[in-house]
C-alpha cells in the first residue's frame, strides 16, 4: 500500500480500516510466528504510557509488583476444577528441553529431554501465584498481600486480530489475598474503579460497569466485574476486569491463615487485569478515516514541529526556531518531536502525523520566523476548537498546553455522547431485542430473567451477549420487569451487545 | 530458620551466605517450577529501580522499546549455523497447543494439537527481531535503527542459583542495524559505556572492560565486549554483554538495504544485555554478614523510620512526628517507609532493615520528640561516617541526603579499592598462575599467546577462563611479553579469573 494512499474508510470495512490505521501509524505488525505481534515503538511507546499510569496508580492503592514464572506445571491447572472446567483449554505446552541434529542434520527436540510432567505457558497466573502465597502467608497480619505482575501470557487463538485477540499478549495481572470476604470484595470493586478512572481519564473511552453473568464469569471467580467500551461500530470490548475469587483457588493451594482470634481460615482472593488490547480500544473509540487519534496524555508525541523551507540558509533558521520551540515546550512537560528529515517535503510529513494521531502539529517557515509566529494545527478539532491557527510564539506556547488538556477533555465528552447515542434503554420484547441487535448495535438495556437458557437463546440467535448487569449508575431510571426474551419476571436488568 | 538467628558468614560458606542474605531480605524465592524463580517485592523493587535507570539511558542515546514474540520458530534457531552451534541448546520447547482430558481423566497435551514446526521460547531475540528489520528497512534512511525490548527469557539451566542463573529470567536485550561497520563498533563500545556507567554509578559495581577471547565470545557474533565484576570471594561475574554481530545475522535474514549510493548492501547488527543478574552481582559486591547492603541509589526504601514508644499515648505522638518527618524526606525526593507495626518491638525491627539493607534508619521515642532530635543510623559506615549520631531535626534533614549520597561514593570507592587488592599483575608463569587461582583468586593478568589450546589447558586445570582482554585503561602499565601458559609470544594481556 503506497503511503499516500486514502484508508478504507470505517463505513466502507470497518476490521479493514482498524488493521490500516494500525499498520501505517506503526504500531505494530505481523510476525513470523502464527498468532503472535510485534509491537513497534509507537505502539510500544503508547503502552508504556499506559503502563506508567496504571503502575503509579496501582502503587497509590498500596499494590506492589513482583514476578512469578513463565510456566505452570500441568498438574496445577487442573487443580482447581471450576478454573480448568470453563478455561478455553488452547495453551502452548512444553514438552521438551533440549534440542539435538536428528537423522537429516536439522535439529529436533531430544526425546531425552521429554519432561515428566508438561509445563504450561501462562495464560493467566492464578494457580502459581496462589500456591507462592501459601509458602508466605502464616497469620493475618500477613494480609492483606497486595500483589500486581506485568508479564506476558499465552492463550492459544485461531482467530487472531492484532492488539485485540493475539496468542501472546502483554498485560498485568493483579493478585491479592485478604482476611475477609468484605475486604476481597471491596478490593475488587475498588480496582475496578481504578480501571474506570483510567479509561476515563487517560484513554478518554468511558467505560460501562457492571457484573458479568454467570456464564460469563472467569472460571473459578465467585463474582466478575467489568468495564465494557462501546466501538465506534457499536461492538462492545471487554475492556478490563476484576474478579472477586472467594476461598476457591485458597482451597485448592492451601493458602491458609491463623486468624486474629487463633483460628485458622483460608485467605480470600482477587484478581483483575487490563492488557495491551487496550489498545485496540483506543484506536476504535477515536480514530478517523484519516488514521489514529491519540487523547493527548498517552501519545508518545504531543506536539510534533514540521520546519518548512527551501534554500539551506533558510533551513538553518527554521530549524533553529523548531528546536527552541520544542526546547520551551518540553520545559512545560509536553513530549515533543521536531521532524528534520530533509527527503520528505512537508505535505508529506503532514499526513504522516496525522496518521499517527500527533495531536498538535506546528508549522515553521521562514516568513513565520520572521513575524515571530507559528502555525498550531490540531490533529482533530472537537467542539469550538479551530482546526488551524495562526499564533504568536508566546501565545501559541500558552495556548497548547491549554489545548492539550481540552482535547483531552473533548475526547471524552465525544465518547460518553456516542456511547449514551448508541445505548437504546427499555427495550421490552424479544422482537425489538433482535432488531436492534441486528440493525444499529450498539448497549441494548433490558430485563433478563436470570436464565441461562434465555442468555444462549439470544446468543444463538443474535450473536450478542450480556455484557453486563450494570452497577446502580448505569441503570434505567425505570428498572425493566419482565424478561426481555421469555417474558418471565426480571430480576435485573442486562446490556446486551455483540462483542470483541 | 527463626528470624533472629545469625546468616551463615562469608568465610563459612559463601554460597549458603548468599541465599540466606536473599531469603531472609525477602529478594526471591524458590517457585514450584524445577529451576525458575520468583521475584518478590523487594527484589523486584531494586529491579525497577534499575529499569528506570537504565531505560532512561537507553532513550537518552537516541533508542526505542519495542516487544517481539515470546516464541521463535525451530527452523530461526537454526538458520545462524554459528549461532546454533555455539549456543547451549538447553532450551524450553512448545509441541502442542491444546490440553484434552485423558484416559484417566486427567488432562495430557492433546496429540491432534502437535505443532508441524515446533516453537522455542526465546533464549535471545535475534533471529526473531532481525526478521522483523527486514521488513521494515529498505533504505539507508531507515537506518541507523535502534531498539530495545524488556522481556523474559528461557534457557534451561541443569544448575540454577538465584538471581545468577535461573531458567528463565528477566532483561534488556538491545537490537540495532547499522550502515556500517564502524557505526555498528560505535554502538557496541557505546552501549558497553553506558553499561559501565550505570554499574559504576548506580551499583557501584566497577565493572573491568575488555573484549571476550574467540571461545567466550557470542555465538554469531564477530566481537563480544563484556564487563566482569569481582565478587567477594574473589570469583568474576559476567555482568553485561555488548556484541558487534558484523552481517552475520542480516545475511541469513534477508536485512539488507539501498545504499547512499544506489546500491545493496546487508545491514550491521549489535546486541546488548543485562539481566537480573545484575541482582546477585550487587548483593555479592556489597552485603556482609549481618544482610543486604544496598547503595542508596538502588534501594527501594533509602529511609526507614521506626518509632519507638510503650504507651499509647507516645505512640501518637511519635508516629506524627515519624509521618512529619517522612513527608520532609520524600518532599527532599527521598524513598522513605515508616514502621508502625505494633506486634513487633524495636529490636527485630532494627534487625530486619538491617538484613534488607535501607541505608539510613531514623529512630524516634517521646525523648527524641521532646528535645526535638532524631536519632541516625547509618546499615553501614565506610570511612569516616559515624554510624550512629543524635542530631537536631533541622540538621538530620540537611545531613540524611548528604550522607546517602557520601555513601553510594564510598561504596564504589570501597569496591574499587578491593578489586584492585584482588588484582594480580605481571603473573608470568603458569606455576604462579595456577597458585594464584587457587589460593587467592580475583582478576589476574597475564599474557596470553592467543591460542585457544593455552586458553583450554588452563580451564581444565584451574576452572579459570579469560574473562576479557582488558581495554587500554584497565592495562597494566608494563605489558607482557610472553604467554604465561606456554611461555610463546604474547599477543595481548588477558585476564583470567573463576567465574560465575
Amino acid at each position: 500500500m503506497a503511503d499516500d494512499k486514502r484508508l478504507t474508510t470505517r463505513e466502507a470495512d470497518f476490521s479493514a480500516w482498524y488493521n490500516e490505521v494500525i499498520q501505517r501509524a506503526e504500531l505494530a505488525d505481523y510476525s513470523p510466528v502464527r498468532g503472535c505481534m510485534v509491537i513497534r515503538p509507537y505502539g510500544y511507546g503508547i503502552w508504556e504510557l499506559m503502563q506508567r499510569a496504571l503502575d503509579d496508580m496501582f502503587k497509590a492503592t498500596g499494590h506492589q509488583n513482583a514476578y512469578f514464572p513463565l510456566f505452570i506445571p500441568q498438574s496445577f491447572i487442573t487443580r482447581e476444577a471450576k478454573h480448568v472446567e470453563g478455561f478455553a483449554k488452547e495453551m502452548a505446552i512444553v514438552t521438551h528441553t533440549r534440542l539435538k541434529a536428528g537423522a537429516n542434520g536439522e535439529l529436533e527436540p531430544d526425546p531425552d529431554s521429554k519432561l515428566d510432567e508438561p509445563l504450561i505457558v501462562r495464560p493467566t497466573s492464578e494457580t502459581i501465584i496462589y500456591a507462592m502465597f501459601a509458602k508466605w502467608v502464616q497469620s493475618y497480619r500477613d494480609l492483606p498481600l497486595l500483589i500486581n505482575q506485568w508479564a506476558n501470557v499465552v492463550r492459544w487463538e485461531m482467530r487472531t486480530r492484532l492488539f485485540l485477540r493475539t496468542t501472546e499478549f502483554l498485560w498485568q495481572e493483579g493478585h491479592t489475598a485478604h482476611a475477609t470476604e468484605n475486604e476481597a470484595e471491596e478490593e475488587a470493586l475498588k480496582m475496578l474503579g481504578v480501571y474506570r478512572e483510567f479509561m476515563d481519564n487517560w484513554m478518554a473511552m468511558p467505560p460501562l460497569l457492571g457484573r458479568k453473568s454467570d456464564s460469563e464469569r472467569f472460571p473459578g471467580a465467585v463474582r466478575t466485574y467489568a468495564c465494557e467500551a462501546l466501538m465506534q461500530d457499536n461492538r462492545a470490548l471487554q475492556a478490563g476486569t476484576s474478579h472477586m475469587l472467594g476461598q476457591n483457588f485458597a482451597r485448592q493451594f492451601d493458602l491458609k491463615f491463623q486468624t486474629e482470634t487463633g483460628g485458622e481460615d483460608y485467605a480470600h482472593n482477587t484478581s483483575w487485569g487490563v492488557s495491551t488490547r487496550l489498545i485496540g480500544g483506543l484506536i476504535m473509540t477515536h480514530s478517523d478515516d484519516d488514521g489514529l487519534i491519540l487523547p493527548p496524555r498517552l501519545a508518545p508525541i504531543q506536539v510534533v514541529i514540521v520546519p518548512i523551507y527551501r534554500k539551506d540558509e533558510e533551513r538553518a533558521l527554521v530549524v533553529e526556531k523548531a528546536n527552541a520551540v520544542a526546547g520551551a515546550l518540553r520545559n512545560n512537560g509536553m513530549r515533543v518531536h521536531v521532524d528534520v528529515r530533509d527527503h520528505l517535503k512537508p505535505g508529506p510529513k503532514f499526513y504522516e502525523w496525522e496518521r499517527k494521531g500527533v495531536p498538535v502539529r506546528i508549522e515553521i517557515g521562514p516568513r513565520d520566523v520572521a513575524q515571530g509566529q507559528l502555525t498550531v494545527v490540531l490533529r482533530t478539532a472537537p467542539g469550538d476548537m479551530p482546526r488551524k491557527e495562526v499564533l504568536g510564539e508566546d501565545a501559541a506556547l500558552t495556548m497548547i498546553p491549554q489545548r492539550l488538556d481540552a482535547l483531552q477533555k473533548q475526547l471524552l465528552a465525544t465518547a460518553v455522547a456516542r456511547r449514551e447515542a448508541n445505548s437504546q434503554r427499555g427495550v421490552q420484547d424479544y422482537a425489538a431485542l433482535r432488531e436492534r441487535v441486528e440493525d444499529a448495535g450498539g448497549f441494548i438495556y433490558a430485563g433478563w430473567c436470570g436464565s441461562a437458557d434465555c442468555e444462549q437463546k439470544v446468543k444463538e440467535d443474535t450473536k450478542a451477549t450480556i455484557r453486563v448487569l450494570p452497577f446502580e449508575e448505569f441503570r434505567s431510571a425505570e428498572q425493566p420487569k419482565l424478561c426481555a426474551v421469555c417474558g418471565g419476571n426480571a430480576t435485573s436488568e442486562a446490556v446486551w451487545a455483540r462483542a470483541y
